[in-house]
């Protein structure tokens, strides 16, 4: 069947988390701000890890890098980085864990790079070999639609206990230096005003 | 004017990045899962923000907290954690940074304590006192639609050229312990194989 459309899928009837390739690449487009090689394979993923765990159960997410990934988690899990249930670990790897809230049983999804093999333009892109600039985004992506979960692998972990969310409620002080509230066990002021804001300095806007 | 509808919210026709208050609260509850004060007050801040940046500039964000904020920024302006637009320094601080990507000159939103007083509720919410299990939580979040930027500071502020995004083509590897790719310059194996996962054993999944 031949290439449709502006994304080039197939008609393979794929769907991500329940959505149509098309909806689900405009959901990307939206949110994300461009149809990103990362948040179509980050898609693949994160339907591969929702199917495998139990109907019904909370779960957080791990994010084992910042880049795309997390995005995937966020459109189409109830895991943001806001409401907490989504942790980005910068670990590296392009992989996500969905995990029980309370006892932490959970499944890794993961790339094998040597699944990769039968697509080389999706293994340059992935293993970031050659030019950035000389990769056809268009074709790159319409690639990533068809080869599907194909290159993901399944794990069964257990998030470590010390991992699992403690519900901490901090005491907040007033900052005797920006005036502003931070939480108490920070220091005698707050981390801005330790010196670790990267911006400075601050004015007041003109006319306030 | 009588509070009205499910969130009580009068009939001031206030709007958040121009959206309708009811507007705003409900794609709340789609993205965040529940209308949380922090992404209601969150609202006003970004819309504040942007109100206070030359239009057609291209910007990037950084939060200085994870909670709820991060979820509005994502929700209402381009920039979200997995297109590293947005950045989360845990700072302490309930407060934002829109900045232009290139130069860094930019604004900054605060919450200003010592404005919350004629709103206790909302004070005692902010500064976490008191016992959170008895807060009215609709009755806060109309509060918060209410207060509306009141109690909001802008600065202006020039982001760090350190800190200003780089792209980095970092060189990837293929991790001789799990198999995986990851950024050469992490080791001779991955951050995970080096024991930085919160996981632990990973089991293939049975049948498998």
């Amino acid at each position: 069947m031949k290439a449709t459309g502006s994304t080039g899928i197939s008609g393979d009837p794929a769907r991500i988390c329940g959505i149509g390739l098309e909806d689900y690449i405009r959901k990307v487009r939206a949110f994300h701000g461009y149809a990103a090689p990362g948040m179509i394979l980050g898609g693949f993923m994160v339907d591969l890890a929702v199917s495998h765990i139990p109907e019904g159960m909370l779960f957080d997410a791990i994010c084992e890098t910042p880049k795309c990934l997390p995005d995937a988690i966020q459109l189409l899990t109830p895991c943001t980085v806001g409401n907490g249930w989504l942790r980005i670990l910068s670990l590296g790897r392009f992989a996500l864990v969905l995990y029980d809230k309370k006892g932490g049983e959970g499944v890794r999804v993961y790339v094998d790079p040597s699944r990769l093999a039968p697509w080389p333009m999706a293994r340059d892109w992935f293993l970031k070999v050659g030019p950035k600039e000389k990769r056809d985004l268009e074709e790159l992506v319409s690639i990533l639609c068809k080869m599907g979960p194909g290159p993901l692998g399944v794990q069964s972990v257990r998030v470590e206990p010390g991992f699992l969310r403690l519900s901490r409620h901090r005491e907040f002080s007033i900052c005797s230096r920006c005036g502003e509230s931070y939480p108490k066990d920070d220091g005698p002021v707050c981390l801005g005003c330790q010196g670790q804001a990267p911006y400075s300095p601050v004015f007041p806007l003109p006319g306030k």
